[in-house]
């Protein structure tokens, strides 16, 4: 008999068709590994045939990263007053290094367990938490750099490659796979990912792998300049909205759409049975910031934080499996008064709440002073840092100051101290940059904190456009993940006004995406512009439903050309609305192609020919070159 | 009495209030020239004064380049059905250079002047057209060239001042001033535009001001790398939607939320009556691409196109008082194959069809062979040349390729044929190109075409995102202005999937002013960063309404505001809904700094007094920062 309520069970138990319809034109297919539980997911993509007066073309199917977990997969049946399965449970256990506890080692944690009164919103089938059995480290980063390559490391690189060997040797996508040059600043993508690659760049730290051991339900990832750039997503309550259903179905929406991490924010009440159900039925990485909830703990008095109390916020977020901790270890007590004479000040929560802090007791920052300590925590459960930027720029005008700069180089400091204890860093950038500074963040960034994986926030380039803040981020997010930046945080529409509802979250993501993407075609990572080729091919041929199938966004393209032409039989038309059935570009071109087929040319040919024995018999054949259709 | 029915009265005389309601907080005002009817017309923004514990700080009003005419001035009574005053009327009068036609000197638009049929759609206060007289060069360009300065060129130095002299003149200003270097890649933006570099920089053709001599409604705008960066907004019904009121209120709505200009793109039938009402009633150039009405005019079959039939297009145009064409004149026949293997063909209209006409008579683009004479209509009207790139990429595969820029080659040598009849020229770009390959583009453009203004469309940086290619252009379209592209031709979400509608123009242009503006800041326009501080301030001091008003779209911002915080009341309060009343970062900052204050400390002594002294008695006062409001 559950102690949960009826009602709480009916709303949470429930996803909403929203979040669950199938996407058209897409199924979920695996690809194994070197063992049988390796079993890599992605969506695939079928394309219709092109219709040419040869007969029919055949068009492969486009496989596309996914990161929406078994909550696409027509073969799970998913249960969120369960959880999902923990995929990665025997790889951990496997490795006997880690001991099963029993029960939450925080005062905190254990205390939420065991209060009555929780019950009803309390996930009901926890597991009992792990850590690190004594001397033992239980990273990625220790196993790389000890040689071993893990399960994790091996579905990753299965993950990033999305079969392109296979389609190599395919020749229907031979033209579908030209790509142009890119420009990678240094960054080195190999023309293949291998698990062993995967393993040197997390034993150089310049790739991190974020899973805590309490999380075994993740589907492993990998951040990194060398990879796939990647997108954060954020959700939270607060003590003015929210609850937890919303936000689990939220994390359920962001994988959706193609959320790579997701942070918690919360920091209204029941942040830790909030974070239990998003953690038990998350395929993706979860991130919070730990001194959220270490300030909700002190009833919102900053001065009254204590290590003590932070390190058993630490150990109870840790053992529920959260995968990586913001800490803003930088914010030293020397940079505050630089900031006294900005535009914005400090922005950050976490940056002005550590503030607050250091300016009340006039000592250093306590999480850079425990840093060591933290690092012992985080080795325990393989928890990455995610260094944070609290005195990063909350506009334009204070971009790239003394303030911001001096924190970056704390934080590279802070990088090779966790490096040595081989616990996995990324480090958190801005904010609010003009295009023309926005690369010095990110050559600083890779000197400063000797390449550890950038995570940025944007940068807007602009702070006029309130309501439009996807986009004047997505602008410098694109630049900077040319520039190196591996993990793009998302801003939504709603970012300075209010929290994001569904459809801010959907924005937010499909933009971010762009920009990730945009970011891999510029650096030139192998088979990104694969998917770009099928679309323009498919567009040109006005092979509607594959355009839809194959974008970012396939219900909303449909949604947007049924707005002028609803009727279905225009999904097959050969024209669009913008022009008329009678004029159209695309059918042009596409009608002189046929033509110079049509006379049996090879177009290079036709090429060579010159064009004067073409056009007389064009105009032979009654220079009639629509298709009457 | 009107020959028009009173139910067309009805639709076009009133605009919606939806397009014609005022901004708030917001005023228009005038600065005057060196004479009375140079009245420049600028939007203020009112803000409200900070509250400090030493009192109220006033905050100075900000000024906002309005591209919206007199639809936004109370003072002005708006009738569509008389058109808006001849503002330059009395400038071309006076320079007596033009003679006034007894009407249309085009077959075409004598007929349709004449059509009795026509009388319900026709405008009906048409002014007889002006032309050069015999031997005259009405140019802005060959004024500029025998060194005069016009009433347009002071008119556009003020109008890009923005008052910036005397702000700098009013302490008020000098910290909202403050501004990052930019990296201008070899543009000379002057500290102070005046009339005489105006007049040089259109002389040496490194801008234009587009402004017909049968356009006297227009109020003058220049477009050059050496100026502000500008956006094109596209209207234009097609066979499929659309009609002459929607399309005349989309006019107004385009320059109220900030296009520059307005290519009239209509395919449809009427499209000379529903050009005429635009052109009455626009404050803004109108550009039109001749060829789409001559290929209405013979049914639709590119090969029937003649010079003598397009002739007669061009002059019906430019005495209907058009500002600038599209003349896809570097379509040269060599070209056409290169386009054969592409993934996406021809994809611009204008170059498909002038495709089709070449391989149909296997000639050389009339076009391209009829240049001189088209200049000789130009330099009779001051129709500027927007030469269009009818061989752009229309997918990330095919971009940057011999086709692309051969054309571009060629339109270097046809500005150089233009600039010998000093009529001003502007070069089309692209379209869709990686972010990698960008600045190739405008390079290339600079050097082949001798710095004529670049006019891009985007560009779009991925093929993936169908609904979203506005902000998939946004990201090609900032990075291009900042490499120098003079003015961004917008893209709305509809693009590749249907016709704009309203919502979809507006989301347009706001993107478009982000990526303008972010070029802007990236250049180092002199003060452009202003209206970012001021708002920043705002934002950072709760003064939402401000923020609200001084952002590129205050109804959204607002309304976005409101979904989660919808009363008043919360207008004025001192957090917001993202963190809840009593955690808020940008609180906590401004108290720290209100603290600092009331130690009678100066920002810059508090930097060096240290902190030590602070904290203590901070410590004292109970470290109770928060002003219980």
């Amino acid at each position: 008999m559950s102690a949960i309520p009826e009602d709480f069970i009916q709303k949470t138990a429930k996803l909403s068709e929203e979040v669950t319809r199938p996407f058209t034109g897409s199924r979920k297919i695996h690809v194994q590994g070197s063992r049988p539980d390796i079993r890599v997911g992605m969506r695939e993509v079928e394309q219709t045939p092109t219709h040419t007066d040869a007969g029919l073309e055949q068009n492969p199917p486009i496989i596309i990263y996914d990161t929406s977990g078994p909550y696409t997969d027509p073969a799970v049946e998913i249960d969120l007053l369960r959880g999902l399965a923990p995929m990665r449970q025997d790889w951990i256990l496997e490795r006997d290094d880690t001991e099963e506890l029993a029960g939450p080692t925080s005062a905190f944690g254990a205390a939420r367990q065991n209060a009555p009164e929780l019950a009803h919103l309390r996930f009901e089938h926890l597991h009992r938490p792990r850590r690190a059995r004594a001397g033992r480290n239980v990273t990625q980063m220790h196993y790389a750099r000890l040689g071993q390559v893990t399960p994790e490391m091996e579905y990753v690189a299965i993950r990033e490659n999305l079969k392109l060997d296979a389609l190599r040797q395919d020749p229907r996508y031979a033209r579908l796979l030209r790509q142009h040059a890119g420009q990678s600043w240094g960054a080195a993508i190999p023309e293949r990912i291998t698990p062993e690659f995967v393993r040197d760049e997390v034993a150089r730290g310049r790739a991190i792998i974020p899973a805590n051991i309490n999380h075994p339900e993740l589907e492993p990832m990998i951040i990194g300049r060398n990879f796939l750039v990647k997108i954060n997503t954020n959700i939270g309550n607060s003590a003015v909205t929210s609850s937890i259903e919303e936000e689990v179905e939220k994390m359920v929406w962001s994988a959706r759409w193609g959320g790579d991490t997701l942070m918690d924010l919360s920091t209204g009440k029941n942040i830790h049975e909030t974070r239990e159900w998003i953690l038990r039925n998350a395929p993706m990485p979860i991130g919070t910031v730990p001194i959220y909830q270490a300030l909700e703990k002190v009833d919102g008095k900053a001065e009254d934080l204590t290590w003590e109390l932070f390190r058993d916020t630490l150990i109870e977020q840790a053992e529920q499996g959260v995968d990586y901790f913001t800490i803003h270890a930088g914010v030293r007590l020397k940079y505050v008064p630089l900031t006294a004479d900005r535009v914005t000040g400090i922005v950050s929560r976490g940056g002005s709440i550590l503030a607050k802090w250091c300016l009340a007791h006039h000592q250093e920052n306590f999480l850079y002073t425990h840093f060591e300590d933290i690092c012992a925590i985080m080795k325990a459960y393989d928890v990455s840092f995610s260094l944070g930027d609290g005195l990063r720029p909350g506009c334009l005008a204070d971009a790239n100051d003394a303030a911001q700069f001096g924190e970056l180089e704390t934080l590279g400091e802070l990088t090779k101290i966790a490096w040595a204890h081989d616990v996995q860093v990324m480090i958190e950038g801005p904010g609010h940059v003009p295009l023309q500074m926005v690369k010095e963040n990110m050559d600083k960034e890779l000197e400063d904190c000797f390449e550890a994986p950038f995570y940025t926030l944007g940068p807007l380039v602009t702070d006029i456009a309130p309501g439009y803040d996807h986009i004047t981020s997505s602008i410098g997010a694109a630049n900077i993940g040319w520039y190196g930046t591996a993990m793009l945080c998302y801003v939504t529409p709603k970012e300075h006004l209010g929290l994001p509802n569904k459809q801010d979250v959907r924005d937010g993501i499909i933009t971010y995406k762009i920009a990730a993407h945009a970011a891999d075609l510029a650096k030139g990572h192998p088979g990104a512009q694969l998917r770009d080729n099928a679309l323009s091919k498919a567009r040109f041929e006005f092979r509607w439903e594959d355009q839809f199938n194959l974008g970012l966004d396939p219900e909303k393209a449909r949604s947007m050309h049924d707005e002028t032409m609803p009727k279905d039989a225009h999904k097959v038309a050969h024209f669009c609305s913008m022009c008329g059935p009678n004029f159209c570009s695309m059918k042009i071109t596409q009608d002189v192609r046929d033509y110079a087929a049509k006379l049996g040319l090879s177009e290079d040919e036709a090429l060579k020919k010159g064009m004067e024995e073409k056009a007389v018999e064009f105009k032979k054949t009654g220079a009639e070159i629509y298709r009457k259709s």
